[in-house]
């Protein structure tokens, strides 16, 4: 946790808060604050600042906190990831939140277990919380935006296009494609794929959808490695 | 498991391996194999290939292989890692192996806590397995050497200069420094930081071996992440 992030409910007046979750056991156990200490804070959807330790007790702690900076730059992607595997997926969402993807797409694929649709980690609140979590490691307060689309081919066909109009729309892609090129100026729409990739319908929807397949070498990677593999080399 | 990796101890005759462990269990669970069906596969430190599923029954599947196929490149690097929480090491491996890191060395570092080192992740068949599992996925044959240094002054001061010699060396640290390059042509010697980062005088040992500080943004990045981020930047 490199970012105390508040949100709406810590506040008992505008520049006082209170704590008493895993984020003042975080306070006590990992981070072993102490009163008078600065720990840098940021507002959920706002900006950051700093934030006094005023009091730390075994039930909660208490700061005064003030905001000056905004959050760091966005990038300019929207991501569509085939639904990981659930454990796989909190991960991802931590991922996504942390390098600052601000709008994710989970998307259905013919290799994507139906089981994975019926994980609790994509219920609102546990993909909220990962969210956080990545949020709090990068020192970042927007949460990225998650969108849930069940079904491929009327979202690839009906709403992808509009999404990607404009953009520079690429499928993360094993095989002998274009390399993924480096350091664009352009917005990007990219998808990549679930374990064992997309099957060559998914990648020919995409491709009328606007998103060209590109591959990033021989190696096959994990989402969670692609993911910050992709971004990296793209921005 | 993209690649069926076999070591000496799986071949009863020249092209005939016989499997037993998690690797059938594989095999019958997730893959779903049957007899006839064709594998990829790959022979530790060799090529890579295919085998036939002659048999497969409760107690071992039996394959008929042959090799024809070099593993893929390596990337020319060093990799030096501020030794992670026992946790993150095991994923930490399995990605350096996937991403074709030919040579890891973890590190301690002041922000290092002294238990992370009585971890049994760090045994050398648990180091075994994990690299094994990031081979399997990426599709390649060849262990990454995995060398532990538990002092860090000795390490930096004797042995890095050598090391870094004729190498492009680079300090992955958040910071206002040069943003790390993209696209290098030189062999690299990288150092990433622990949770926290270097201290300043671990920066400055470091730069008196020869590796200079490089930032990646303002975000501050789990070490998985990280790592997969810079390497896929640098190459």
């Amino acid at each position: 946790m490199n970012l105390l992030l508040l949100d709406a409910a810590d506040f008992v007046a505008d520049d006082r808060v209170l704590l008493r979750d895993r984020r003042l056991t975080h306070l006590q156990q990992v981070h072993r604050a102490e009163a008078g200490e600065q720990l840098r804070v940021g507002r959920v959807g706002g900006n950051m600042g700093s934030g006094q330790l005023l009091r730390l007790d075994a039930r909660e702690a208490e700061l005064q906190v003030s905001f000056d900076q905004p959050p760091p730059a966005k990038l300019p992607v929207t991501l569509l990831l085939a639904l990981p595997r659930p454990k796989m997926l909190r991960r991802v969402l931590q991922t996504v939140a942390a390098m600052g993807v601000p709008r994710l797409v989970l998307l259905n694929s013919y290799r994507v277990e139906k089981s994975f649709w019926q994980t609790p980690f994509l219920e609102p609140a546990a993909i909220h919380e990962q969210l956080i979590l990545g949020l709090e490691q990068a020192r970042d307060t927007v949460l990225p935006e998650v969108i849930i689309e069940k079904r491929f081919k009327p979202f690839v066909e009906d709403r992808l296009p509009q999404l990607a109009a404009g953009t520079l729309g690429l499928v993360g892609h094993p095989g002998d494609f274009a390399h993924c090129p480096r350091a664009v100026t352009e917005p990007v729409t990219l998808a990549i794929g679930p374990e064992g990739g997309w099957i060559p319908y998914e990648v020919d929807k995409l491709a009328a959808a606007g998103l060209q397949p590109v591959q990033l070498g021989e190696r096959i990677l994990r989402v969670e490695t692609a993911v910050s593999a992709l971004l990296a080399r793209l921005f």
